[in-house]
C-alpha cells in the first residue's frame, strides 16, 4: 500500500493541533465570520498597473542575488474579524505603512511560503504544484491563529501578478521567478491574542541557480547543543518563528568554515533538516540493498514539496527501496566506516537539490563521498526538465 | 551562600550561546562596526514634539485596555551595519513604512521588552529595575543576531520620552504606563541571514489593573502536547517567536474555559510558566516546612524581572525556604492531595501577581487553596509600595 505522505503531514498536524480542522477555505475558523468565501474571488482583483516610469531596470541575470530584487508589483488581501477578506489588489511594488504596535512586529504572528515561476525552454511559464504551498500556508495559518482563504483563487491572483511582472521571469534555464506569499497581523495592540487584522501578500524575486559556482556541495555543522524544533512545538509549520532563532547558530557554522547547520534532535543526535532544507541520505543498508532515506513528517520537520516530490519521482522509479524513517547520527556514522554511504543531499525550493561534501561533528570532519552515477544530480536534471518544460509533467503548472 | 538568581541566567545563556559575550554595549559584535559607542549618547537625542492638534484625547482610567491606547510621542533609534546608530529621536507616534521583504516580516527577526513607570502619592513618577530589562534586552539582542547599544544611554532616552508624555501616566495607584521597547530587523531582502538594517523603538500605553474585577484568581489548563520551549531553543529570551506559536493554544484553553495555558516540559512534566508569567508555588514541603518554590533559570524560562524581586523579596524576610528547583505536576498532585499546597501564582509585568484558582490536568480539575494571610497578596503589597512610592527603595528609580 502506498501512503501519500502528505496525508501523514496532515494526521500529524490534526495530531498536534488536537482537532482535525479540513484544510479548505470553507470551513469557518472560531471567531471569523461565517462567510463561505475567504478570498473575494479572482474576477474581483482590482489591478493598478505601474505608468511607464514607475517601472524599474531588471538586473542582469549574472548579478541575481536571492531575495534581493523585486519586480514592479505585488499583491495584497487585507482581512479584518468583523469584514472578513477585502478584494484582492495588486498595485506597484511599495513600502507596507504599519501601526509599531503591530502583532507582527512583537509577537510574530506572521508566516510565508517559498515557490517558483519558471521560463520554459518552450517559452511558456510555469509553476511547480502551487496547490501544495498553498495547502501548507493554510495549515501554518491555522495554527497561527491567522484565517483562511480559498487556495485556487489565491493562486489564481498570483497567476495573474506573475502574468503582469512576466518579463521579470529570466530568459534562463539556471534561474527563476521567486514567489514569497507572506501572511502578517496587523492589529494595533499590545495583548497576545489572536490577530484581528491581518495582511496577505504576495513579492517576486528574480533569482538565480542557489549556487554561482554551479552544483556545488556544501560543508555541514552539526552540533546537538542547538535545536531547531520539538515534539509539541511548530517545527513543521512556515512560521517566521521557526526561522529567527537559527540565524545566530548559522553564523556560528560560518564562522567555523561551513555553510549550513544540520539539525539535530533528541538524546540520540536524530537527523532533522539542513539549513532550511529536507535532508535525504541515499545508502546501502545493511542487507547491502540501496536505500533513499529522509526523515518522517513527524512534526520536527517540514513538509517540503521538493522533498515529496523527490520521493514520488523514487518510488515511481522503483529502483532502490525509499524510505521515511528516524535516521541518527550514530546510524550515519556507522554507514560512513563501513562505506555504506553513497550521498547525502538537502532539497528545498530555493535550490532544489544540493549535495553535502562533509558533516562536522562531535570534533570530527566526516567527508560524505557521491555516488557514480550521482543520485542528486539525476533528482536535480528530472526536476528541472520539468520546470523549464522539456518533460510535459502534471506538476508543472501553466500560468 | 547566596547566588545571585541573574547570574546564574547570564552563566545558562553564555552556555547555551556558546561564547561568553559580555552584556554591555562596549564590545563590538562580530560584523558590526567597532565604535565604542553603540548608541548614540541622550545628549544627541533629537525631539519633535507634538503640536497642540496633534495632541491626543487621554483615555478614561476606567477604559484602559492593555495596550490599546498609545501616548502622544515615540522614541526610535535606527541602525545599519555600516554606519551604526543613528541618533535617538522622539517623534508624534506615527506608522512604520516598512519595505514587504523586510526581514521582521519573513523570519521574525524582532524582540521586546515590558516595563513600567508608575505616578506615586507624592506625584514623583519612577521607573522599575529598568536596568535588568535593559540587560535581557541586550542578551536576547545578541541571540537574534541584532546589534547591543548602551543600556544607560537608552534609559536616559526612556525616561526623557516619559518626561514628554507624562500626563499620560495615569493619576491612579492601580493603573500604571506600560512601556513596550522593541527592536526589529528591517533589511528589505529574503536572505535568510543576519539582519544589515534594523529599528529600535519605544512605545508607551497607559494601562489598567491587569484584571478589572481587582485580583482575581485565574484557572488554568495543563496540557502537556503542547511545548513553550525545550533545551537548545530560545525559550529564556524575550524574542517574539516565543509568542506566536502560543496564541493557538491560550485560545484552546480560553474555549475549554481557562483563562491561561500553564506550560508543562518533559515526560515528568515539569511547570516552567504560566501563560506570560514566571510560577510560584507557595507549599509545605515533606518536612512541614514553608516553602516558597519557582522553576530555575535553565534556559527554558524567561528569566522575569518581577520573578527576581520577588525572590530577592521573600529571601530578605526570611521567613519560610525560598528554592528554585524543578517542579513536576505529580509533586504538586502529590501536595495537594496531603493538603501541603498553600498557594500557586504567576509573576510578571503586566499583572505584578496573579493568583491561580485552579489547575485542569489529565482530565481532572484540582482546586489551589490560598493560605491565609495570602503570600501573593503581600508580595503585591510590597510591590506596590514600592511602586507607588509608599517606601523609599532602590529598585524604584525616579524618572
Amino acid at each position: 500500500m502506498v501512503i501519500d505522505p502528505w496525508l501523514l503531514h496532515y494526521l500529524a498536524i490534526f495530531f498536534l493541533l488536537g482537532k482535525g480542522y479540513p484544510f479548505t477555505g470553507d470551513t469557518p475558523q472560531e471567531g471569523y465570520p461565517a462567510n463561505p468565501r475567504y478570498l473575494h474571488p479572482f474576477s474581483d482583483l482590482e489591478e493598478k498597473i505601474c505608468t511607464p516610469d514607475q517601472l524599474r531596470p531588471k538586473p542582469d541575470n549574472s548579478a541575481l542575488v536571492f531575495g534581493k530584487y523585486f519586480t514592479d508589483h505585488m499583491l495584497e488581501v487585507s482581512w479584518d474579524s468583523k469584514r472578513g477578506w477585502a478584494k484582492p489588489v495588486i498595485s506597484p511594488m511599495h513600502n507596507l505603512q504599519l501601526h509599531p504596535g503591530a502583532k507582527v512586529l512583537h509577537y510574530a504572528i506572521e508566516l510565508f511560503e517559498g515557490m517558483k515561476a519558471y521560463r520554459g525552454e518552450d517559452g511558456c511559464l510555469r509553476l511547480f504544484r502551487p496547490d501544495r504551498n498553498m495547502a501548507r500556508m493554510l495549515s501554518t495559518a491555522k495554527r497561527s491563529s491567522l484565517p483562511t482563504f480559498d487556495a485556487e483563487e489565491m493562486i489564481k491572483c498570483i497567476k495573474r501578478l506573475i502574468q503582469i511582472d512576466k518579463e521579470w521571469v529570466p530568459y534562463s534555464t539556471t534561474s527563476s521567478l521567486y514567489i514569497r506569499p507572506t501572511f502578517i497581523a496587523t492589529d494595533p495592540s499590545l495583548g497576545v491574542a489572536s490577530p484581528n487584522e491581518a495582511l496577505l501578500y504576495v513579492l517576486l524575486c528574480p533569482v538565480g541557480p542557489y549556487f554561482t559556482s554551479g552544483f556545488k556541495p556544501i560543508s555541514l555543522m552539526a552540533d546537538p547543543q542547538y535545536v531547531r524544533s520539538w515534539p509539541g512545538g511548530c517545527g513543521a509549520m512556515k512560521m517566521g518563528a521557526n526561522y529567527a532563532p537559527t540565524i545566530y547558530i548559522q553564523k556560528q557554522s560560518e564562522l567555523l568554515g561551513h555553510q549550513q547547520v544540520l539539525w539535530l534532535y533528541g538524546a540520540d543526535h536524530q537527523l532533522t533538516e539542513v539549513g532550511t532544507m529536507n535532508i535525504f541520505l541515499f545508502m546501502l543498508n545493511s542487507n547491502g540493498e540501496r536505500e533513499l532515506v529522509t526523515p518522517p513528517l513527524d512534526g520536527l520537520i517540514l513538509p517540503g514539496v521538493t522533498r515529496l516530490s523527490l520521493l514520488e519521482l523514487a518510488r515511481e522509479w522503483k529502483e532502490f527501496r525509499v524510505v521515511e524513517r528516524t535516521i541518527t547520527m550514530a546510524e550515519v556514522i556507522q554507514a560512513h566506516e563501513e562505506k555504506r554511504l553513497l550521498e547525502i543531499f538537502g532539497a528545498g525550493t530555493a535550490c532544489v537539490v544540493c549535495p553535502v561534501s562533509s558533516i562536522s561533528y562531535h570534533g570530527r570532519e566526516y567527508n560524505i563521498p557521491r555516488s557514480q552515477p550521482s543520485l542528486s544530480q539525476r533528482f536535480l536534471k528530472t526536476m528541472s526538465d520539468i520546470h523549464y518544460g522539456r518533460v510535459q509533467h502534471p506538476w508543472a503548472v501553466d500560468i
